[in-house]
């Protein structure tokens, strides 16, 4: 049995900077996640791709950041539980848990918190004919390394950010580009939004906007994709892949049985401190929701910030953790 | 007169980084600061000190997060008042504001964001004989630069994380350090209160516990230093430098006459966008308070990102936001 302070399940971005500020607080950490590797999402699925809204990083790529985070953590030494999957949760009389895996590790811990991110989420399929048969033959739902489509023809489909990112970053990459949505506006943001506008306009891809995805076929590997196109025309494209980006759907397994407040598809947590209606259980990152939520991973780092606060009376119930650790009033408190 | 969506007030890391998050939305700022670079405390005080709890950054200097914070920005292109202080609001039948400084720049807004940081804030002194004589002559309130202290006997007085990093830090530098604190215990952080502990067990520093400052004399620069040392005697040390850190008090300025609802020394704002209690003004970083709130540059970041989100009703009020820019979710919402 291994026995730590704080039981993290997800070791994405949000799941290792909590070690960081659970170090700071003295307090051991072990991680828990089914991938085989750290990282969560970044390094599982764009490992490549640059990001910018990290503060501080005008530009820096998934899996550096990850490397960057681990990095920091290093002096807190982390335990990890890779490529197992959470199944169960017992608690104690004394209020501690013990998690267990598919495996048949057993962490004992005083505090669980849940950074599942969007691991415990799934793909949303359009539903057309023929796209089961393709799915890794041409059908991909997330884009893993974009060199992978560099010269090929490339289908997008969607309205939000994710359909913008990738449609810009695979402009440059690809052969072909086109992106068909359903609407005439975009979810994503303004300016990704702009900068497609902007690509169509000029002829580097191809917008086909009030369109529908109709159906996909080819000859053991993709070939052509049906849609409806300008002027309710069906047009069937010849194509190498098709990369039809809805959305997710919740899948949060076992967690789903453990009596946590779920509102849609997120675990409900208080603002002061990131703590879900069961107690000793925090949700931070992408997996929580509260009043004003975004998906970012810079709210996922001033989460963790705030719910080790709140974690230290459970691993130390005699102590009194009067403590502001911070960049600025650390030094400056003169 | 300057005209742009979003007035920030203090030119800090919150206020820098909140111009990237409005740029997302299409919302331009404008800046002003009574210091006369940007950066806020990071660039005046401690530009050479490297922190260490910027996610993904095992170890920045100051001065370089804030020149990579510039650099993130530059895309939105901010515009920039340094040097003046503001004096002067006055709210336009519309609902916007007029901000005036004390040289006479009007800055039309939309919103209002005060990350003001500790900049509205002044040392706390001890009440000690001679102390104003020396100031700048061997007394100083922050560390504006450790090199300054290569190879001479400083004393620092404080219980505090500020206290304990200047500790640590000038224990590599100074020819001898002293630390001088009131009580038993620390209040910083227990993992630099421990390295202090160490510090002093292995003679690399003298650590005087329940003591207090008594006087300062010297001749026209500091030389003594006088305090109440182990066993109640009272001992007179010689010195180069005498570093009291004992916190801030408020100083709001013409801000605490704003109608803003304070606690204690800060701006109480809500935590689902921090808003304050006065239409259209938003409060971010080490000067906003609410339940849970820790004074890292970190929480500032976040709550730059939810502020935006709320701003934007107020600069295109007859738009819909509907939008989700984040790393994860913009890239992997497939």
């Amino acid at each position: 049995m291994i026995t730590t302070d704080i039981c993290i399940i997800g070791a994405g971005p949000v799941g290792l900077f909590s070690v960081f500020e659970a170090g700071l607080l003295k307090m051991r950490c072990h991680l828990i996640d089914t991938l085989p590797q750290v990282g969560g999402q970044l390094s599982e699925i764009y490992p490549h791709k640059p990001i910018y809204d990290i503060p501080g990083y005008p530009d820096i790529k998934a899996q550096e950041l990850v490397d960057r985070l681990m990095e920091q953590i290093a002096p807190f030494d982390p335990g990890f539980t890779l490529g197992e999957r959470v199944e169960t949760l017992v608690k104690q009389d004394d209020g501690s848990y013990l998690v267990g895996t598919n495996d048949g590790t057993i962490v004992h811990a005083q505090v669980i918190v849940i950074a599942g991110g969007l691991g415990c989420f799934e793909p949303r399929k359009p539903e057309i004919d023929g796209l089961l048969d393709f799915e890794g033959k041409g059908v991909e739902y997330m884009v893993k390394n974009p060199e992978h489509f560099r010269n090929k023809k490339v289908i997008l489909a969607g309205g939000g950010d994710s359909a913008l990112d990738w449609t810009i970053f695979l402009s440059d990459i690809a052969e072909h580009v086109t992106l068909i949505h359903r609407g005439d506006t975009f979810r994503g943001a303004p300016d990704s939004a702009e900068k497609v506008h902007e690509l169509a306009s000029s002829g580097k891809i191809d917008l086909v906007l009030q369109s529908n995805l109709l159906s996909v076929s080819g000859n053991g590997h993709l070939k052509e994709v049906s849609y409806v196109g300008r002027d309710k025309v069906n047009i069937t494209q010849k194509t190498d892949y098709l990369i039809p980006l809805f959305g997710l759907s919740p899948k949060l397994g076992p967690i789903g049985g453990w009596g946590l407040n779920i509102d849609k598809s997120a675990i409900e947590v208080n603002t002061f401190d990131y703590s879900t209606n069961v107690d000793r259980i925090y949700a931070i990152g992408d997996i929580n929701t509260y009043p004003g939520k975004l998906k970012l991973i810079l709210c996922g780092f001033h989460e963790a910030a705030l719910m080790v606060q709140s974690a230290f009376k459970h691993v130390y119930p005699d102590q009194k953790l009067s403590f502001k650790y911070t960049t600025v009033y650390g030094v400056n408190a003169f």
